[in-house]
């Protein structure tokens, strides 16, 4: 199996509903450094798993509407805790859809098998969900 | 699949036994810097893996007792070597036991279904165990 | 010169006034790692630049009423971008407020020389801040 | 299931072949650091995945035809783009090759189950590849 | 002092002359990760050291014409080794010649006293190169 | 000026006296990363800071006699602390004091003026202590 890996970032503000959270039922904000995970069995005839640009274009394009913005602000988000959890999988299943739509080509889009991404919140924490690219 | 991880580390001296450890045989010591990583299929009601402070809190507590020790004096070691392997296994499994007997709620201990510690020795190398949070 | 250095990090909400900003005047956030670096030129009778204990208490403190907070909302930030050199200063020069009144113990305050505060916003972008102890 | 790595590392020039590559089709270079992953169910009499002196020397053994080389002069990657995902997997498969011929001795030989090899390009970008120790 | 550091990179292809290098007198390659620091004593209006933004763009418009490169092509280090330390003091040279003419606005230009140019060759090396703004 | 850093590490067991060092006060240990760093304000003929393979080499000659070992037991420690800072500062003299003897050649002993050694003891405290080349 091969994985390639891509990093970037967004700094972001929001708030959570419940008192497991402690201070962070204040509005406050995390710089989640993102890493995206692509995996496949085999390589494409470039020897590549995808062209790396394509994918830093495509985390790019996913993180951007979420931003340097206030996640509370956002209707796809109301109603829900913006956890580092939540946001895995909800840039994980965005980037999952737009590989369907095509972004990285169609040779990847059929060729890739899953995908998972990882959202460091500091230096001591982190989470991440991971994902088939046809499952869900 | 959905993955929590917390850091913490722990300072102790130990010696090997057996010449496969070289100068490993004398007494020494280390800094573990322990990654605990927690997985499960969907998150609770709060969009989180589990309470994060009470990961962390569970993680210093387990690790509280060979903290700034010589693993050489512990009964619990005698007889073995407390190689990065072995005290990943070891402080994996006294983390399992701790969720099985409530210490992150009993939703998260219903729901968690695997977990990895990993001890970083160094820059430059660092051993990792995981187990069902069922198994063993 | 000696130097010692403990890490601890915050997660804060904000917004800058400025075009230079750009995205940045929207409200969104940051995790800020911060490492606080203490100087003197020699050591005191235990053979330590501080009590490392005591650092990382002070530095916690320093940090807790900004920690998890919309800094926009707090008055002593009121009309300034609190931008991460802003805050590396801010914290820095609590930070000395403290030593000077006597946190690190008496031999401490009068043996350190100087301290420098990193902030560091992400994998690609930090900044710093440095005084003397006696200066300012 | 235990991991043991080791981390070592390669600079290395070489171009591609492929408009997909854009200016890296151009001759230019990488370092490489290299992490090396062994696994295996359970641990040796020592209590160790593999006598870790052994593993680094075995992975510097094989990183030392390729180190301070252009891949483009080597005849073994005639024809081929040396990406960082063909160099994971052509490491990967030397590696286990020599654990085959008993580099790590009979016992790992005989124990170990998979390994994975991962080449970090920059601090942003980076591959993996893993496989079986009896596949292929 | 305040000072902003920002991380970008490059990948390039080159050989040295000269005994002292043993196998690098071979044309290899490297990636280096490079960290610009700039210093001021005081900040601007807006409380920052400079546009983080004009700083970045900046650095790479300075990285743009070594990147995925052959050094050993290029005139300007002809008969020169483009060791880890001369690349940094080019490339500090040339960000510091940028500023002189205003690439970060003229009040930047005025108020910048330092800057240092670091490359990190591998995760066990690197080298750095400072200079005064007015100096040279 | 220039620097250059390289990176090396050793792992040991150690004791404290004094209240201030609370459970450190038991036996147990430490794995230090070390870098040293050489500075000096022209490069040499080659373009370099001094041979990156014998500065390698020194710092791990340097280590050697400390590395693996319970340093309670070396009587060159006898009634000190051999906490970080101490240490820090002995590996820079032991290196210095090796530098004047010629070990990185005559022409890096007459040109480098300082150096600096930081001794990382975890992934949130470390300490360096840095000195003149003819200074002491």
């Amino acid at each position: 199996m091969f994985c390639l890996t891509v990093r970037d970032h967004i700094m972001i503000a929001h708030s959570f509903r419940g008192e497991v959270f402690g201070p962070a039922q204040r509005l406050h904000g995390a710089t989640f450094v993102v890493d995206l995970e692509l995996r496949r069995p085999d390589l494409d005839a470039d020897g590549i798993v995808a062209d790396i640009g394509l994918v830093g274009e495509l985390l790019k394009s996913v993180l951007a509407p979420i931003n340097y913005r206030n996640l509370d602000d956002l209707p796809e988000f109301e109603g829900r805790n913006t956890t580092t959890e939540v946001l895995a999988r909800e840039i994980c299943h965005r980037v999952r859809d737009r590989i369907r739509d095509g972004a990285l080509g169609e040779e990847a889009s059929a060729a890739l098998e899953s995908l998972k991404v990882t959202l460091r919140e500091s230096h001591i924490a982190w989470a991440s969900y991971e994902t088939g690219l046809r499952s869900g």
